[in-house]
């Protein structure tokens, strides 16, 4: 590439990177960290409103993150904040439970077509492996069953990096690969009155490539295979969960799980998770022993009960899907116009925008670069989100940031381009 | 005991629970179960404000819970509710840090002796798990050694239910008795070259039994233990954090550990734990991957900052020394004029109550029971928690409610009284 270009981080930013590395290592850790973003992108945000956000040096932008996943309904959205500020009045972290978290389990139970029943937690994570621990209690069986590269949360059985794993950890899970029917018979091959679950994501959303929607022949085979063994059928709408179907990402393939893992979106950004389930384990999932100091506060489950009010009252999937829809259009239009062969993949709410023969994703953070500079926070390697805050207003002001952003494209990466163009299909 | 007193639980709360087990499994599930507590005890709360709390039916009690300890400076504390606030204006869950976050590393590294580096995350389970991965990571060792039957978190390595628990989860726990030197030897005997870590509360807070303070010379050699191995000493301060002395609960005995996981009361009920260390783990730290949805969300670290500084810029701590011993010398005195026979354990502000010749906690559930009905929420097996707004005000108000509670104990366990006054010492 004959020019890479660049912005500059910003001098608040630069302030608090050099205060953090002293008192954290490595200056910050975890998914947002901004290492794994181009440089020039902030690491300190300083507010966000609906579809947009500031960073800490005051520069605007419009989002396509939404908190990596937890705001559907825009940063700030006022029936949940209002919904907060009145449990709060009474109390969050409280001596017992509050009515809240039987509103919760009542709606909640209600809209996901698979649950009889509904606990609650805080993190992705703390789902994912109650739903493993239900499953074993449930089975008493030990093995359970994952697709290779998928993203189940970061304890050790489950976390990406193995530094401070030790092979105990994951002695009990085996891996397929998403989609491929065939290699889930292989995995459990000979082992089948061992699997306690399968657990599964609704497509494959692994970071650094294309998302693969699910095939429904997979769908449903991932059931029958379940249901012929005896194993517990796992789902794990962390990411997807509200984005895809309200009643449960496979609704539409007629493929329902037994057990499900429920975070990120639940409660617009408020921190909380699920597990819900059907009758079958309601009694594996009431003899297991999990808990969190925090996980029965009142705001976070107020936030919830809100933000399922406003998703079942609005027509907010099909908007969702037609900004996601516009977006998508709008992005590989502008992309061909300067001669870029890209893939918009994945849910149309849970775009990724990569470029063809970018193994290394050097033209993806090129253009994830030349984004910020115009105003648009996305990234070159992870799924992006959509809310309801991004209206066809919203989005046709981001189209306008991205074709400008195109365009400098086009500038800066004339010798990619022209190889892109040659080798692309 | 010729009579069992009862309160009767309230209808609203009868009515939430009945909703609650239709939608959740038993109704409802751990610490904060009222399952755990006398029949009588509410189930769900309605609001909180200082030391006093009241139930959905508008009962009023004294509050000796705190939330199970996340309740430092009493609920709802306005210099806490405005800092989250202001954080709140601008965002909670975001696309990246809040400055307050580094405010905050600087902050807890500052106060706390030992601490270089802070990492932070939602549930004390988060911060006890990544302890042990982080020692894993340092030493390139799997084991982690623990004192049989404390609790250090719900996770499928430490959960005390084994329900839905594989062999493989603690495959590498060893297990030693607190507060004995000599059972820790045995537990690493011969494997001195795999302990990635020794992990250890600060003093023994197992439920349904007496607490039991460390021996100076326990907590010493444990560190010696630890030098002499190369292993992390590892401290779950998660329950006793910032209440018994907020450099580190060893200070006094001048024991610091390697590294330290802490939760509960660090922001004053906002949902955070934090992940201390030492220089000498900073590059473990870095390089392992953990990570949450809601870790970075500034109204926790907003919360945190602003708990910090009344605890460091108030004379916090000998105000909770001061009424955790009227409190206690008051309690002995009211069991002494009854003559019943009781033991109150724990640090000054971390009592437990216990009867003499109590083994089913038949005598404590009734005197539970008894202080319910006069208006004071304690627990008969579970050590409670005071906070900043236990004020001598306060404690002679809760005294005044135990009194009564101890002259209707005397007057419903006269044959049980007389039992334990002729066999206790």
């Amino acid at each position: 590439m004959a020019v890479r270009s660049s912005v500059s981080i910003g001098p608040v930013d630069a302030a608090l990177r050099e205060r953090a590395n002293r008192v954290i290592p490595n200056g910050g850790y975890g998914h947002m960290a901004s290492g794994g973003l181009p440089a020039g992108y902030p690491q300190f945000i300083g507010r966000a409103e609906g579809a947009r956000l500031w960073d800490v040096d005051g520069r605007e932008y419009l989002d396509l993150m939404c908190s990596w996943g937890p705001i559907i309904l825009g940063h700030r959205h006022p029936a949940v904040e209002e919904a907060v500020a009145e449990q709060n009045q009474r109390g969050d972290c409280l001596n017992g439970y509050s009515p809240k978290m039987v509103e919760l389990a009542e709606r909640i139970t209600d809209v996901i077509s698979h649950a009889d029943w509904a606990m609650f937690a805080k993190n992705g994570t703390d789902a994912t492996t109650m739903c493993c621990v239900i499953a074993r209690a449930h089975t008493q069986r030990d093995l359970i069953v994952v697709a290779r590269g998928a993203y189940h949360g970061a304890a050790p059985w489950c976390t990406p990096n193995p530094q401070g794993i030790a092979a105990a950890d994951r002695a009990n899970i085996l891996y397929f690969d998403y989609n491929d029917l065939e290699s889930l018979e292989d995995a459990i091959g000979g082992k089948e009155g061992q699997i306690a679950a399968v657990l599964v994501c609704p497509h494959r959303h692994d970071t650094r490539r294309p998302q693969e929607l699910a095939d429904p022949d997979f769908a449903r085979g991932v059931r029958a295979l379940c249901d012929r063994i005896g194993a517990v059928m796992v789902m794990d709408e962390v990411r997807t969960g509200f984005r895809v179907d309200l009643r449960g990402s496979w609704e539409a393939f007629g493929v329902r799980p037994n057990l499900s893992a429920w975070s990120k979106a639940i409660a617009n950004g408020w921190p909380l998770a699920a597990v819900l389930g059907e009758d079958s384990l309601r009694g594996a999932a009431g003899s297991i022993f999990s808990t969190g100091s925090f996980w029965f506060s009142g705001n976070s489950m107020a936030a919830s009960v809100a933000t399922i009010d406003v998703l079942t009252t609005t027509p907010f999937l099909a908007q969702l899907e037609r900004s996601g829809k516009l977006l998508r259009e709008g992005l590989a239009a502008q992309a061909a116009h300067e001669g870029f062969h890209v893939e918009v993949s994945g849910p149309m709410s849970m775009p990724l925008l990569t470029f063809a023969d970018d193994d290394d994703f050097e033209r993806g953070n090129e253009f994830a670069t030349l984004a910020l500079r115009h105003g648009v926070f996305l990234h070159p390697t992870h799924n992006w989100f959509l809310s309801a805050a991004h209206s066809d207003q919203v989005v046709a002001e981001i189209l306008d940031r991205t074709s400008a952003a195109f365009s400098d494209l086009a500038q800066t990466a004339t010798v990619g381009r022209t190889q892109s163009a040659e080798t692309g299909s």
